[in-house]
């Protein structure tokens, strides 16, 4: 993997770059749409490359481990073939989901003994596994595996948990590093900086990761229900200390405005449940702000769902429409507003990229937040 | 509207013809998917054109009258406006789901008082206001309010009934005569031959339907769980009496098999919700034969949906992958069975047109038949 930076901001933190990897491509500052079981929700792979324009998808170690699990992932050459993608895919550590979805989890410094919340069967997540694990997907980006604490956790827990998540690093790049790929392409792996909404433990945190050198850093347990302003501080001191030159992943962020505030503050990678999960339900981030289409005001609007919008649904369907298959659980309806919502992402992604490029993102940035923060 | 024949079959009664409406033109024998609410359930417009190539779709009286409702549907200029599909549309009577869906449905000689299945709110469909109702959604072919007996059903009942439904046809080809069409497009207005299984009732059902000279003629009250064997047979008995010269629209029908068979009696045009529903449960109708695509033996099984396959889906995602989805629920799984279904429908219609054009129907759908019933 190799990674370039093409332009930084003057203002901000802000910059623009390339990541190069086996399954080609990936422009920076870039949002990864989520595709959880090997799907990103109600959308075809022919969307997602041509009407969305992904250039990376995320697939979740924790789901994919379980369904369909290592045997056919490995009998199917990998992720990408079994979906029948082929441009980069990031996979996560599984952390996350193991301590937020499982019953019983148990730590130990071992790893994490938890139950499947599909069929109660228990399992065990070790550093070394969950690199063998996502060897097995084929990812072109794996994660280590990491403890995610919850909001809020108390210092003591939170410094003892970063002391676990490190130990566990050493042992997931001694695995990564004595372990081959698979398939035919390379992979990266990035390491993952926690310590809460702690200042110190956070630059601790950062300083361990930023020594090992990795391919690329990302910044994890953040967006798990603190204030915001503490959310971009801690982006803001752990990206003074993570390499520069090295791509910066801003884990499960967020908002159309956390996404602008972060890139400011220096982070070039995103991925985000929002535009699907909330799409589904009704939710719509359009370039004249935020949409409920289940609102009555819709019933009879027959305006374009997004005048404005890069995708073919958007200047096809009209908002009373949308409302209609919404409001009555048609499948169409979560469907328009998944591919309306990511393919937004996207274009707000390279719309930074472009305004960076052009020396205009601050005041652009300030324009923008102020147009898609409002409620339509 | 009208209707040329291009080409009989000398051996059996099967035709291949044009219908021309104001929305353009439909082969016959055609395959019209249906579309409840105004969506054909988890398929875009764009791929119900382009990669199923569906000529006609059908709506349906019943659930458009309940939800958007007519207010917005004459706001938003009819239903191909509504949901953006400029082929044409059939509507069919709602007597069918007026009958099987709604609460405490009362039968009058004025009409059919019923209760709304979603809100309870009673409302009465006359021959008059379901013509209204079709003018107001704009279909290019309106179907007349009959009542629809279920089976078994008896003798007098039935006499009964065909009775009341042909005194509704009176008076719906009346109210459609009297009444002018809303939308710039011209409208038809298709009768309905009823009678169950009893084969001088559906003569004398179908010789009142003929005696009207209406643009084309529907068989009703068939594959509602009578034996295959007297479904055909009402069939030949109802096309003998049925205008030559007219389309015949076969209702609610049907399997592969029970459409080829159809179409060596005359039949003309077709629809079901079979390749959509039970394609979201997991049901594919192949090239090869019917899959279940949650049985355990396709797991590992990484070949293409279907080799033989003509949309995009079957030679892209591979029988592991769709049974992963549709296992687990993801909404792509429905999509790919619902897009495979229907392509797979619209192109056997594609093809008994062609061997009918060639000569060679009555053998190609023998073999046909064998084929297609096969349980892979």
């Amino acid at each position: 993997m190799k990674f370039s930076i093409i332009h930084t901001d003057l203002e901000t933190k802000a910059r623009v770059g390339e990541i190069v990897t086996g399954h080609g491509i990936i422009e920076t500052p870039i949002f990864m749409p989520v595709g959880t079981l090997g799907s990103v929700k109600g959308i075809h792979q022919r969307e997602l490359s041509e009407d969305i324009k992904a250039q990376i998808i995320l697939g979740n170690t924790y789901h994919l481990y379980l369904r369909p699990g290592l045997e056919i992932l490995l009998q199917s050459g990998g992720l990408h073939k079994f979906m029948h993608w082929d441009r980069p895919i990031l996979s996560d550590s599984g952390g996350y989901q193991v301590f937020s979805l499982s019953d019983h989890c148990k730590l130990t410094p071992e790893g994490a003994l938890f139950k499947s919340h599909i069929d109660g069967s228990s399992h065990l997540f070790t550093p070394e596994y969950v690199v063998d694990i996502q060897r097995i997907i084929g990812s072109d980006i794996m994660m280590a595996f990491d403890e995610c604490v919850p909001y809020p956790s108390d210092y003591d827990y939170t410094k003892k948990s970063i002391e676990l998540t490190h130990h566990w690093l050493e042992r997931g790049i001694r695995h990564f590093n004595g372990s081959g790929r698979i398939y035919d392409h390379e992979q990266s792996f990035f390491p993952i900086v926690q310590g809460s909404v702690y200042k110190d433990l956070r630059v601790i945190s950062a300083e361990w990761v930023a020594s090992k050198n990795c391919d690329g850093n990302a910044i994890g347990g953040l967006a798990v229900g603190e204030p915001m302003e503490e959310m971009y501080e801690m982006i803001g001191i752990v990206n003074q200390v993570l390499p520069w030159d090295k791509p910066r992943y801003l884990m499960g962020v967020g908002t159309p405005e956390n996404i602008l505030e972060s890139i400011s503050l220096g982070v070039d990678m995103f991925d985000c449940v929002m535009p699907t999960r909330n799409g589904r339900n009704g939710m719509l981030f359009t370039s004249q702000g935020i949409i409920n289409i289940r609102n009555e005001k819709w019933k009879d609007d027959y305006s374009e769902v997004d005048p404005f919008g890069t995708s073919f649904v958007d200047k096809f369907y009209s908002k009373a429409y949308l409302r209609h298959l919404v409001i009555n659980k048609e499948m169409l309806g979560a469907q328009i507003a998944s591919i309306h919502n990511l393919a937004f992402y996207l274009d707000l992604v390279h719309q930074s990229r472009e305004k960076i490029k052009a020396g205009v993102f601050p005041l652009w940035k300030k324009q923008m937040i102020k147009l898609l923060t409002q409620r339509l």
